[in-house]
């Protein structure tokens, strides 16, 4: 069955919204009657919510979620076509993320992961463009080599390598100092060592934090971009590791849905997908929640898992603390595009590019479909925003601009016009994380947030919505627990 | 309140067995009468039991947790003198390894870390004894260039440092060619490259591998070593990073009570301490476990977090099958010895040592005391065991050997000795990875077997006790789910 969500292009069929994913939910509701007061309700069903909805019907709490869209994942799910996943929105992942991996670990799916790059094929080399369009041709040594000396440039800001300024990424603040690379965008940063920078090295670095940011150089934070190379082990070798390179072999999808068989199987999980949701209303006792379609739904607490972008659509009473207002609409920049096209070219598949200039800034060969085709997957930021579904022949053009390629498929999200996200995973603009972040994670009387968007170590990915989700749940437990027991 | 474990030595109380902890349960039980049947009994009260004990209980099961010593941590555990936390067994943690991450994190405990190393005081130097005692004073840039360079040298069996042998850490026999690294012990492996060390990286190598294995470089699997080295990134500063860098400021038992705590929270948490067991029975619908002191308890499953050295002291019914019986007659052969010392010398903070002779081989400043004295942790293996109660002026001997210090007060655990552990951490021969860790892993009827002993990533690790912990309660959730709802 289809999904709503997700577009699908060929040839034959012309474009078509809507594929088929393992996190279709069906039916798209279980509950019976609305008039219970559940233990809590979760809004959503990203990672967040799932891992929070788990691990609160797990300890014996009594669950409703309610969900925009017609399956689980949140910006995090895969597609099923022909019997390839394609990954819609997060992708990767790995054993040094916490939280990820001892889901991964708990649902014995450490065997179920594969490696996007193979550099054993035919076309194995890397094309660059620079800043002027030029075009290079380097092998994917070459590749590295500037691609680490430039980040190295644009991350050396102590001496260090990022290490002495931000020695705990987990802990990121530990060293005061660090908040004031808050104030500072990517471009002020290219600024300083702009003169040291060669133009490959220029293309590279713009092309990679732009990959990372999907915003623009101008408005992206630098501090984001060091705790990101923190977290990645403070090395470019870490940051492929970290941040594309082992996906599930079945695709995100078929890891989500464990977390929800889990919780249904405790038979304390009631659900409504297609209920997006209008406002919450906390009375001190319990809260309120009212749909769209002006169904109402009580509980004791709330877990909102709603993105930043998009939290500023819900009316909360008594309403948000000014700050976090203020950081809501605000939001963050990411407008990644993220195309998928699955081409017949098998050479292709240890391929890849860059070019700053064009509207799919990053691209690499990510796998063999089942029908024998090399699976390329490219990345947009909103430097030169796209959006993929307007005009497929301009898309499939941008593609073919990077490398000659025989376009069969073209799958993507298009998570800028998607009205339950707004955007991409989280990266903000400057001082966002200085002035809000922590206001983000406070609870708001009986409601609870709790979003990768506002995590504390891998904050934008899926990591960070896990550990978000077992931060929510482990709180509410211990709320609830206190206001029963008085203890 | 002293816990029974442990050894303090200081010039005006002489040699006490004992030492606080706040890691001691008072009282020794909580339990009413053993004539309930328990859902689950969790034999041990390390951190694989805690995390079982924690996820049965909070997943609603009733659990009967029986320990033989009067205090939780198993074989990671700290004590209290005066103000500061001597950790008698596991003591360093990292954000890169997963499952306990993700319990700091959940716990709020990840600003309770701090880093042992502090290169900034009076002797801020290494001191490196050859074989044949030959002493060099070396800068801490020398100390980590030797020490790289020696370990690449040994590790470096395919020309990639491991990587292409094993390529995931975390399914290590993803590329079944690694299992011949499991036939060679770390002496063999010398000899393929002895020509090829200097003397300086001999002994650093030596010293290294044994503060690894506990063992005796003769009998220390070879593929054991290898994967230690592909955790921790396959590099000597992820070596560093991971095994001896980042600790507790409170202590192991400062993050052990925790589980304790959140597990007797749900009041479905049993427990007696001060209680061997030596049998286990099972008949096919539950379990019937046999105390020293010849008490009975029944559960309807059992998980066994009994460490591999001690697991032929209990009986099984029915026994154990023959390859179980084997592992556990066969055991490891850690037997390592640490030895902390508070000396008065401030400017050692920034001192280490190797002296591969040594009866303590790998020797290094750890923190500063409430007093204003230098903590200087000391290992030793089997190569040369020592028994440091037994001749505590030879012990401090010892230590005044690497270098001048005023010892005030010594502190340790004789793991060797200790009949409920028999041994360190885990590291093994050759061949037994091969031929016994599987099935290891496996039930036995009713009875399930978890222990970083045979954890899959971490193993020997506080990591893969958390690992194994996690495992086991899944397992029997699940078991008990299928069998009440038969699906």
């Amino acid at each position: 069955m289809n999904s709503k969500d997700g577009y699908e292009w060929t040839e034959e069929g012309g474009l078509r919204q809507g594929v088929p994913s393992i996190g279709l939910i069906l039916p798209a509701s279980n509950l019976s009657s609305s008039n219970d007061v559940f233990d809590v309700i979760v809004i959503g069903a990203g990672y967040t919510a799932l891992t929070a909805a788990r691990d609160a019907t797990t300890s014996g709490l009594r669950v409703l979620l309610l969900e925009a869209r017609d399956r689980i994942g949140g910006r995090s799910w895969s597609s099923n076509i022909d019997g390839y996943p394609f990954e819609m929105g997060g992708t990767w992942v790995h054993w040094g993320q916490a939280h990820v991996w001892r889901e991964i670990s708990r649902y014995s799916m450490r065997k179920d992961l594969e490696i996007s790059q193979d550099y054993s094929h035919g076309v194995n080399s890397h094309t660059l463009f620079t800043a002027t369009s030029e075009k290079h041709n380097l092998s994917h040594e070459s590749e590295d080599i500037i691609m680490e000396s430039a980040i190295k440039k644009f991350i050396n800001v102590d001496g260090k390598l990022g290490h002495s300024v931000m020695p705990f990424p987990h802990d990121p603040q530990h060293n005061p100092e660090v908040l004031r690379f808050d104030n500072m965008t990517a471009a002020d940063r290219i600024s300083e060592i702009e003169s040291d920078l060669t133009a490959l090295e220029y293309s590279a670095l713009k092309s990679f934090i732009l990959l990372c940011s999907g915003g623009t150089l101008a408005t992206m934070s630098f501090y984001e971009f060091l705790h990101w190379w923190a977290l990645s082990g403070y090395t470019y070798e870490g940051c492929i590791e970290y941040l594309v390179k082992y996906k599930f072999h079945g695709g995100q999808s078929s890891f989500a849905i464990n977390f929800w068989n889990e919780a249904m199987q405790t038979k304390k999980l009631s659900y409504v997908f297609n209920c997006p949701i209008t406002s919450v209303s906390d009375d001190g006792r319990s809260v309120e929640v009212t749909s769209e379609d002006g169904r109402q739904f009580r509980a004791l607490r709330v877990i909102c898992t709603i993105p930043l972008n998009v939290l500023n659509t819900i009316t909360f009473s008594p309403p948000l603390s000014p700050q976090k207002s203020a950081a809501a609409n605000t939001g963050h920049l990411n407008q990644c595009v993220k195309v998928h096209a699955e081409v017949s070219n098998k050479e292709l598949r240890s391929w890849s590019a860059v070019d700053p200039s064009s509207k799919l800034l990053y691209a690499f060969g990510d796998g063999t479909t089942p029908a024998g085709n090399t699976h390329i997957v490219a990345f947009g930021a909103n430097e030169t925003h796209l959006d993929p579904e307007e005009d497929i022949k301009k898309t499939s053009q941008i593609l073919t601009d990077l490398v000659d390629m025989d376009i069969k498929r073209l799958v993507f999200h298009n998570w800028s016009k998607d009205r339950y996200a707004k955007g991409a995973w989280f990266f903000p603009g400057k001082e966002f994380v200085t002035k809000y972040l922590e206001e983000l994670r406070a609870r708001h009387g009986n409601v609870f947030f709790a979003s990768s968007d506002w995590a504390v170590g891998w904050r934008s990915f899926i990591d960070g919505a896990i550990e978000e989700g077992t931060r929510a749940a482990f709180d509410v437990h211990r709320d609830l627990r206190r206001s029963t027991h008085g203890s």
